[in-house]
């Protein structure tokens, strides 16, 4: 007979929840998904103007307040709701092994038939990521611009079940859906074809402003709709809703093509060199400058890394992105060309483990080989939380002897969101009756709303949104109703998975300090056969192992023949070999793995 | 008959070294170290003039080049070494359940005999963090200022075998040891009692910076010995060593006296509001600032956090902190008092999980419960990878309803190390022949570099220091020796270890995916007796595990019988057993947990 004593049992069959694992294929399988065709929308323009709703609408937060990432917002009448965006996040040391945290959309599933639309207002993961594993609950339609939409195809080839049903939008656009009007408005971002909303509703217009900046010297030539956010202002907004990532810093962010200025001296500093850039591949707007600049200054461009190759690829089809196909040359024949005459464009700005630069950095990408006449331009600043891993590909890349230049020592990155004044700005445009801050932690918040009081609002016309918090609005009032659930999902594998698990807690424990297990063999009149078994793992350094696991042993031995075997209940007896085993180890090492003892009766 | 199937067991037995773990007892049995009397230091001012040393001096670098960490640099001639600073560093989320990571110091045992000294700059813990593994295996005396020795000493109570010989210096004093001559002169730091040094030899005068900046108007009314530096640069300096954390900033680091006038302000503006500051213990000149200022406001300081409560009360003994008892009251005392009364100082800027602030914000420290008359000054930067956890805390108090001002919202803090002008202003000072970039990963290293030659430096004069690097100085060159053995050892528990250590290996590979572990007991005669016994930790998700563990069981059986039992040799077997596992578990989760199979033959 054999017999487990769990460490921690109880707790862990209290906390166990039903999950369904979504099916995903290999990466290698890519189909096109399926696009079914819906009604397309109407190009009309400027058609919310004057405010007369005397409804109300609920908003529901899902993701995207009290954090960064996740962004997915619902809004809700009797009859209708509509949810924008449907981000991911990356999840952080805190949540070992986990590939991906998404929103729980408990509270969609639950309204599934009122929901008529998921609006995308761009194309960023923490906009669009969560849409595979929302897609697969939820069969609904999905609005965006064409390269948004183009990277959401992009995305979901991996899912081929997902049948999506995707309309393409464009700035001015009105979409009618019920009881919301949604008007489509052009804002400057860190990637093209970035939207930001007016939703016209039974209480009123909510803008809704998705990530944005106010760049006055934009690449594709289209400023951020000041305009009609000022019109709009004059007609009556109800509630502004609008994104905090930037709001601790002051002014003004610097403008793309500030950047381009600066990337441009460079080159020009650098006749003779080999160049190769890094930049996010999404980008296209910092993609359309590099390739100016090179094919200005007669260098052919090489692509390297998956997502620099598919991105240009369909930024060029779908007309963000405009180049001379003549102009690039395959990776694998840069070597006919001179230094001089080459720009390679590569992914890996933020030091990501297996992206092209890092192992250019490491000497482990056998068609680019580092060496003292590279001039490496990392076009891009380190996500919070991926310094360490940037500033290392750096110092491998000097250490090549190549010349780096990155955003400590020159503007080669402008941020995408925008700073106090041009938060200020969009104020003073909309100047709503009420005010929610959203995309940003606590701290953004907080900020933003101390910024709207700065400008005259009252402190009872703002509420600071916080996940699952529902709130109802209204001509004359904006209230919080109360939380729904809310909350994240973690994307393991192909698993799905809370964040309550035990299974992190788990591998938590076991990174710290490993684990021990001893197997006991008993015979059926209770005498302990044979040596006790055990196995360590991630607990103790090489050669202190051997001693430490032999007395192991032997204390185990002695510690067995003090227990009377033959009338104790087996789960006791485990539990005394385990109580024991842990002592014996934090004494020996002050270390605390997880214990487990195996005793197998025969 | 029992047996063990190591997973990579030949890598393990190759790896193994021998390490000899280091008593330590716990902390709360202190001891105060012992401190021996040597030969006290002269007090004889600017003796170090002209350069005629004819010599050489061999320097190696067993810390903080090509880091930021861990500082330690020895310096030999044929009859003596001095070795300055012996520091540690925290480490990463790469180093899992590692406490911390000090120097390798092989090369100092080796050499023990010509050991002379330890010579600190300053008493941060990237310079003495490490003092308690070498003085473990080293018996050498160690000399630095007041405040510096008196951390030393703090930090060697937990570990009484050690017999410390320690000698307090001053700026101006001059310490000689046979070959060498160390004069040691004031610098401006974020910690008082720093020192930078000029260290004679028979190759000429080094001057090696430790960590500085310039402050016009420091607390302590000492300046950086600008003049001095100027002195020694017209006697004529060899080399130059000069720190880099900050090489990369352009212009000046801001005055410590600006933080006063920012925080005076902070104060004046809060005139009810109860006031908490978190600030590094160890930054005695903050410390005095802010208590200056609850002084003149009339407010009554509580000390909150050991090192807190450790630091202020040595500093005042050692007169680095000046103060009066009566307007400290105990933490526990606080309710007694209005809160326009009071001013908690408190550790835990950082972030650090179990620090007096993390814990206010959680609401789980019940001397101090955080509400909304709180007005809360973070008095720090997040050190690079304590972001989230920062942020985090903030998050928390200003969700308590606290004003939380932290230094993206005002200047409450000043770094410690000088920029680039303050770093060009000691190149000009000392003019030296030589010079070698310290303190800093490789990119600070060169940009160190590329500073010095825009003043005019020859590239063919600067050497960029290494791990292990050892380099020969004369009057006529400096020059690349080679490398000796250098490196890391990881402290964690009671075990001092190697990076190499697959104990490191086992704890990733286990924190990701977590382990599998099946036993199956085998009869002498090759039946498989009983079902096959599995456990899993960290793999699978809640409910899935009942049915993953049952299938994998089902499956382990049914492939058992696929083997010949009793024909195959029992490594062999458990081999097979492990690889089918391995397959099973990743076909169905996706995912690569540590696998062990332990067969029992009876």
């Amino acid at each position: 007979m054999t017999e487990e004593i769990n460490f921690n049992a109880n707790e862990e069959k209290q906390n166990r929840k039903v999950v369904k694992p979504k099916p995903r294929v290999q990466k290698e399988k890519s189909v096109k998904p399926e696009t079914q065709k819906i009604a397309p929308v109407k190009q009309e323009e400027n058609v919310i103007k004057e405010v007369k709703g005397k409804g109300k609408v609920k908003i529901t937060f899902l993701g995207g307040v009290g954090e960064i990432g996740k962004n997915m917002t619902a809004f809700e009448t009797d009859n209708e709701m509509i949810v924008v965006d449907a981000g991911m996040t990356f999840p952080g040391e805190e949540l070992p092994g986990v590939d991906a945290v998404v929103p729980d959309i408990s509270y969609l599933i639950a309204n599934k038939k009122k929901l008529k639309a998921i609006i995308l207002t761009h194309g960023h993961e923490d906009h669009i990521g969560a849409l595979p594993f929302v897609l697969s609950d939820l069969n609904v339609p999905i609005y965006g611009t064409r390269l948004t939409l183009a990277l959401v195809e992009n995305k979901l080839r991996e899912y081929p079940k997902i049948k999506a049903k995707m309309v393409t939008v464009k700035p001015k656009n009105v979409l009618r859906l019920g009881d919301f009007t949604i008007e489509f408005i052009k804002v400057s971002h860190s990637i093209a074809g970035s939207l930001a909303l007016c939703i016209g509703t039974p209480a009123g217009n909510i803008i809704h402003t998705g990530d944005f900046k106010i760049d006055f010297q934009p690449i594709d030539g289209e400023m951020t709709d000041l305009i009609r956010f000022g019109e709009l202002g004059k007609h009556g907004v109800s509630l502004l809703m609008c994104e905090s990532t930037n709001v601790c810093r002051k002014g003004y962010s610097m403008s793309e093509s500030n950047v381009g200025k600066e990337l441009e001296n460079i080159i020009k500093a650098h006749p003779d060199n080999r160049l190769i850039v890094a930049t996010f591949a999404s980008n296209v707007h910092r993609l359309q400058q590099i390739m100016n600049l090179a094919e200005k200054y007669k260098r052919k461009i090489a692509f390297t890394g998956r997502s620099m190759v598919n991105v240009s690829e369909v930024a060029l089809k779908i007309g963000e992105l405009f180049f001379d196909r003549n102009n690039i040359i395959d990776i694998d024949k840069i070597d006919k060309y001179a230094d001089s005459e080459l720009l390679i464009l590569t992914t890996g700005s933020q030091g990501e483990p297996m992206s092209a630069l890092t192992r250019m950095a490491a000497g482990e990408f056998n068609k680019v080989q580092i060496g003292e006449n590279d001039c490496i331009i990392i076009s891009a600043s380190p996500i919070p939380g991926n310094e360490k891993s940037v500033y290392s590909v750096i110092n491998h890349l000097f250490k090549k002897g190549a010349d780096v230049i990155y955003d400590e020592l020159a503007d080669v990155h402008a941020s995408g969101h925008a700073c106090q004044e041009e938060i200020k700005t969009i104020h003073a445009l909309t100047k709503p009756k009420f005010f929610m801050p959203i995309h940003g932690e606590y701290r953004h918040l907080k900020q933003h709303k101390e910024l709207a009081m700065s400008m005259g609002m009252n402190a009872r016309d703002i509420i600071l949104p916080d996940l699952g918090m529902q709130v109802e609005l209204t001509q004359n009032y904006i209230k919080q109703l109360g939380f729904t659930k809310a909350g994240i999902r973690l994307v393991d594998g192909i698993g799905v998975g809370d964040l309550e698990s035990s299974v992190l807690r788990e591998r938590k424990q076991l990174s710290e300090d490993g684990f021990a297990i001893a197997v006991i063999n008993v015979s059926g009149t209770g005498d302990v056969i044979g040596d006790p078994f055990v196995i360590t793992r991630g607990v103790v350094y090489n050669d202190e192992a051997d001693s430490f696991v032999s007395d192991l042993k032997t204390n185990l031995q002695v510690f067995m023949k003090s227990l009377d075997v033959e009338n104790t209940e087996p789960s006791l007896l485990k539990n005394e070999v385990r109580k024991y085993m842990s002592n014996f180890i934090f004494k020996r090492t002050k270390r605390r793995p997880m214990t487990l003892a195996i005793v197998l009766v025969d």
